[in-house]
């Protein structure tokens, strides 16, 4: 046989049991969106590249997946321009849709294609795979899942506490012991207005962002390389190392931050937020941090992420407050707040802790050993009455041997077998057995959806 | 302002209502899937082009959806191929992978691929979105979905009135009225065979197929273009407007086709396929139609065809035996049986009938108005009460005019509105509004959750 086929690289299957596993994230996160009155959206997987390009910097550009123009698309271009044209010309002639790289550019094209019809706020969560043309390693994937839900049209500070609600929720649900961690780009502004440096408020986050991994030395390092005097490096210091709970963090920014209007904006922010949560009672551990500013071109206000406690992995949620998320597309003045699960890492990291349940009640529950003929007529009616009470069940297609049927639901997990041979039919019986315990029980034929209903 | 953006053509997006009105479809098939058994498996969007190309005929090939090789695609190819090379060969210089274009052709290289994993036989049923470049018209997309449900690795024919069951089953959960029609290819085999004109099956098949649409003028008038003697149109006459029931049906075919073997197999087949049916007590009509004969180049034995009573809008499910599925990746010996539901169809039909319920549980059932921040502060702890009594449930997240909160409750139809004023803080009480009926309710804050508990 030849070399069988495969899939390309950074492609997944996922069988039945990843298939319960990633349903059952799926599942816990979509029924709490929900509970929180987010509403369902799906956009298509191909977007024009017009809608697509230039959303995500340079880098994101070339990772789009560019689907070729069908049809007799080489009629369409001269030799010459085919010959000399560059690498992004060419792709431009040769493709004019693309893959979708996330949710949030699909979701603020919906948004204005539909604006007058919407009811603002507007608050949507979306569940899809989007695909990227990065190179492939360990826990990047060309193709993944996003969980994003964005509330828009609307500036209070409820809204980012009710998205750590829903954060704390879902990994209550999942067992995924997590921080959230918080912070808010004005007061990074702030800050850098202070530091006499505000013109270099990227720079700063840039570096600032890399804290944990590089230590202290090597962000002073880069900040000096990015040309920021010694002076604002030097005021830069405590700010970077501000401890204490989280008034007395706020107390003191709003001292180094008086007279920086962004910057007391961000204090009053802050304050607001964490009043929401202090009154909660989250599971969550939140916390306050400066160094945190993930996607900085992208956030204007509340910036926030989620890492698992019990596994390394990087962030597992993460968002923030947007001001301007359609005016790419032309529609000024919208802004809204939302975050994203990161359903692979969600799953690494509940494989590795050992934290899906055991038992999954979508599987099949019950197997028909199929003896022949006539015994098949008589499991069939049970069978059809199992199916009516809502308990999955099958029956074993054909009379092959019993031990490859008892492998098989082995090898399917199911919990209990029905055995209805020749003495059980003539006394109206059937025989159930516990595939766990390998107990085994002899039942009026009538009495076992009520028998199993009882078990399950 | 600029041209808004659009969408590529031939592809949607579903907003909310679309949203929980195809979810209604989704997740009903889905959930009988697994009442019989079924196992969820999901392929990636991109395959391998030599995963794809070839199996689809000519036609299906010029209809992928193929992508652009990412990185410095133009640096393989010299710039005489370039200029010089087909449409075909440039295409397979451009692109290595390509969209899913059905489901079965992933189902059958994951098969190949896992073959030493699974234990046959193999249930699995898989809910995705496969993409072809067909040019857009009514009811036609580039983007949609296939619901397919298929059994490989057994031969029993009671696979095949599962299928039939999970049909009935589903589309009485539906509510459509339906047809379900079915028949054998090795029933056509034999005839072509007896009338003398085995080597003109495919032509025959294709030809009867339009009985319905073109008559039998046409019909026969298309058998002898293609060759068929006058005499074997002749002979086929009678078969074509075979009458009668079932029963009548097979014993006069059975007279007919004695001695072709493979013709007295289809006989064989078709009467302990409605030996079962007839047995059972199926909402669906089921009738047998020798004229039925869809995707002949890929069946090998029982064809099912399910179609709407009530809407005129082709079939809404179709399926059948292959023999062969994973042949084509080297894997001989493996029979499968599959049927695959239309949801796009299946959605127009309940549309044009409404047959979606009204009421859809899975939105919001409870807005809080909110007055500032004090009533705010009152009305929290209230949210989340109901949240956790899995009611879901908003507080409006800015103190806008009550007029304006009132009407996002209208516009998301909303069931249920919470005032808490003044009035009601003081006495420890809310108001609640049925928003259906303007009826209005003053209780304790603390009976929320069983109130509207049992008003849902």
């Amino acid at each position: 046989m030849a070399k069988g086929p495969g899939l390309p690289k950074g492609t997944r299957d996922f069988g039945p049991l990843e298939m319960y596993r990633r349903n059952y994230i799926f599942n816990t996160i979509r029924s709490v969106f929900r509970l929180y009155g987010y509403q369902p959206l799906e956009t298509p997987a191909i977007e024009n590249l017009s809608t697509l390009m230039g959303k995500y910097g340079e880098e994101g550009d070339r990772l789009l997946f560019k689907i070729l123009n069908s049809g007799d698309f080489r009629s369409k271009i001269s030799d010459e321009d085919f010959i000399n044209a560059g690498l992004p010309e060419l792709s431009s002639l040769l493709a004019e849709k693309g893959l979708r790289y996330d949710l949030t550019v699909p979701f603020a094209r919906y948004v204005v294609q539909h604006r007058n019809d919407i009811n603002f706020p507007f608050k949507r969560y979306q569940i899809q795979p989007v695909w990227r043309a990065d190179k492939p390693q360990k826990g990047r994937y060309r193709e993944f899942y996003q969980c994003d839900v964005d509330v828009i049209g609307d500036d209070s500070l409820f809204n980012e506490y009710e998205l750590i609600k829903i954060i704390d929720d879902v990994f209550s649900r999942l067992s995924v012991r997590n921080r959230i961690v918080l912070n808010n780009r004005r007061l990074l502004n702030g800050i850098a207005e202070k530091i006499g440096e505000g013109g270099k408020i990227a720079d700063i986050t840039v570096a600032i962002d890399k804290l944990d991994k590089t230590g202290i030395e090597n962000v002073n390092r880069e900040l000096a390389a990015k040309g920021l005097s010694a002076e604002a490096i030097e005021r830069l210091q405590p700010i970077l190392f501000l401890g204490g709970s989280v008034e007395s963090k706020l107390n003191k920014l709003g001292d180094m931050l008086a007279g920086s209007e962004e910057g007391m904006a961000g204090v009053k922010e802050m304050r607001t937020l964490f009043d929401y949560i202090e009154s909660d009672n989250l599971d969550s551990e939140c916390v306050f941090d400066l160094t945190l500013a993930r996607g900085l071109d992208y956030y204007t206000g509340t910036i926030i992420e989620a890492k698992a406690l019990d596994y390394e992995i990087g962030s597992i949620c993460g968002g923030g407050r947007y001001d301007d998320l359609t005016g790419i597309f032309g529609l000024a003045g919208v802004s809204g707040v939302g975050i994203s699960f990161g359903a692979d890492r969600i799953y690494d990291v509940m494989i590795n802790l050992d934290l899906f349940p055991q038992h999954s009640e979508q599987d099949t529950q019950v197997l028909f050993i199929n003896f022949g003929d006539k015994e098949e007529k008589y499991s069939i009616p049970l069978l059809n009455s199992l199916r009516k009470a809502g308990i999955a069940s099958e029956l074993f297609p054909s009379a092959m041997k019993i031990k490859k049927q008892m492998a098989y639901a082995n090898s399917r997990s199911i919990p209990w077998v029905i055995i209805a041979g020749e003495s059980e039919i003539s006394n109206n019986k059937v025989t159930v057995k516990n595939m766990i315990s390998g107990q085994q029980h002899i039942i009026n034929k009538d009495e076992l959806p009520d028998f199993l209903r009882n078990k399950n």
